[in-house]
């Protein structure tokens, strides 16, 4: 290990990393000869290497428990995209997954269906309803919904530092039937969080950095694999240049507009609101292969 | 951009990456082709992409102006030596580079030849000389040395919260003759700081974080090329299993012991301590082409 050279370092790393946990040696040895082929490729300069070693730096120093900046790095370099396609293969006829992103926020508050999952947040009203299923047609009665969104200026409760309560966000139980419905705001295109290392990077790369207008669910029930995905509102100005490359063809919905009248839920509206129906198909956990299944689960 | 696979994303992000800083540009499609491989070859879960997550957003709490745990990780990853070298190639007879690691401080005191570098660092004293010389064999007058190392428990002043002044480190002139000599104290091997997230990385690789005894150097003097390099200790334990892969032969030097006597600078000595004496080579710069090797040196 003496004298090792821009070739040589590779496998010497490799060999050193050799008697770890064994997975931890399979994935090292990839991200090393990886990480090490785009030094050479690029022949890459000390500057630059330091460039990257400070952009790391401030990025770890942007996080905090309502900011994580290499969430940020990973959805804008489609990193996100990938693993989630990698690990939520489902059949034909499953709602597809999309990116987790980086506002989710666990036990939001519990609300029960008809509630008001925008609690102060400012926006046109939004009516929501919809359903799960299995693939099998089954209605999944019971299944835990977990819905975050933005409000009308494009910001997350975690966004805003004088926000004392969860807001545009909560847990949801789907009835006997395996519907549910809640009153929100409508969602609109957004910017993910750019005044930090990754909005530097989108600038210097020629990127904006918004999203078309978008529910996060994350739905979870017994028997069937978790779901987190969002539904994307059609017509957005975004859907094709999604700045995380998350927008699947079908997670798009329609957001219907109304005129001041009787909203779904009997409310008497002096304003224009909105509805969104949307039905969910979850994919079953194989029975016959409980210890892959659970495997599945906790990625 | 809309229904990316795990397959199409690596060129959506590119293709989204095109408008940017040309050499950000080409870095960045490297960078995105390599990643997005790592995650495909091995098959990345979601859990391991948070874990992922988790160790970058540790290593950069961990950085403050004293530690910096991404350069650590660079070094631990062989990047570090990688990148030296790939831009410190240098003709036969020169002296080799090797890394830079994280410990060095900016305009570290002047001291004149013959000064006490360690000022108050615990550890035997050591009288260290040599000299700096052209490829051509001309002596370099009025080179500027910065030399830095650790104390006899193996730490650097920046590593103890109770060190108020530089202790161990500091810069020098060489003569007309191109000589330097000082006092300092023995180097020692030390692991490097592994109480953060890259320590817990080398860990589960079964790798100890130690690195053989060293002085470092960094010279710098006019119409040569800047050299950063180690002097490492012979008969070392560590110098095959370096935990950042920086040992390169030719900078292996005797450090010899002497008992009780006087000393190279006259001192009257009632314990042993050691000498070094090494002579540097400086690559000269090409006069022909000053703006490459301008890039070279801002490197």
């Amino acid at each position: 290990m003496r004298d090792i050279d821009e070739f040589s370092i590779t496998q010497a790393v490799i060999e050193a990393n050799r008697t770890g946990n064994a997975r931890l040696v399979t994935i090292m040895e990839s991200l090393v000869r990886h990480l090490h082929e785009v030094a050479r490729e690029v022949r890459l300069t000390e500057e630059e290497w330091f460039q990257g070693i400070r952009f790391l730096t401030e990025a770890g120093q942007m996080c905090d428990d309502k900011r994580q900046e290499f969430i940020l790095l990973s959805d804008t370099l489609g990193l996100s995209t990938l693993v989630t396609a990698l690990n939520n293969r489902k059949p034909q006829g499953c709602t597809e997954a999309t990116v987790f992103g980086p506002f989710y926020v666990e036990d939001s508050p519990l609300v029960d269906n008809g509630g008001d999952i925008a609690n102060g947040a400012h926006g046109t009203l939004c009516f929501v309803s919809g359903s799960v299923h299995g693939l099998d047609g089954k209605p999944v009665a019971g299944a835990e919904l977990a819905v975050w969104q933005s409000d009308d200026e494009g910001l997350y409760d975690v966004q805003r530092p004088d926000a004392t309560d969860h807001q545009a966000r909560a847990r949801l139980r789907t009835d006997t039937e395996g519907g549910f419905h809640f009153r929100s705001i409508l969602a609109v295109p957004y910017p993910i969080p750019h005044d930090g290392p990754v909005g530097r990077m989108l600038e210097a790369l020629g990127r904006h950095p918004w999203r078309p207008a978008h529910l996060h669910f994350k739905i979870e029930a017994t028997g069937y694999e978790r779901l987190i995905t969002h539904i994307f509102r059609n017509e957005d100005d975004y859907l094709d240049s999604d700045a995380v490359f998350g927008v699947r063809s079908t997670l798009i919905a329609d957001w219907t507009a109304h005129p001041p009248g009787v909203a779904p839920d009997g409310t008497r509206m002096d304003q224009p609101y909105y509805t969104l129906h949307h039905d969910f198909v979850l994919n079953p956990k194989p029975a016959a292969a409980p210890a892959a299944a659970e495997q599945g689960e906790s990625a």
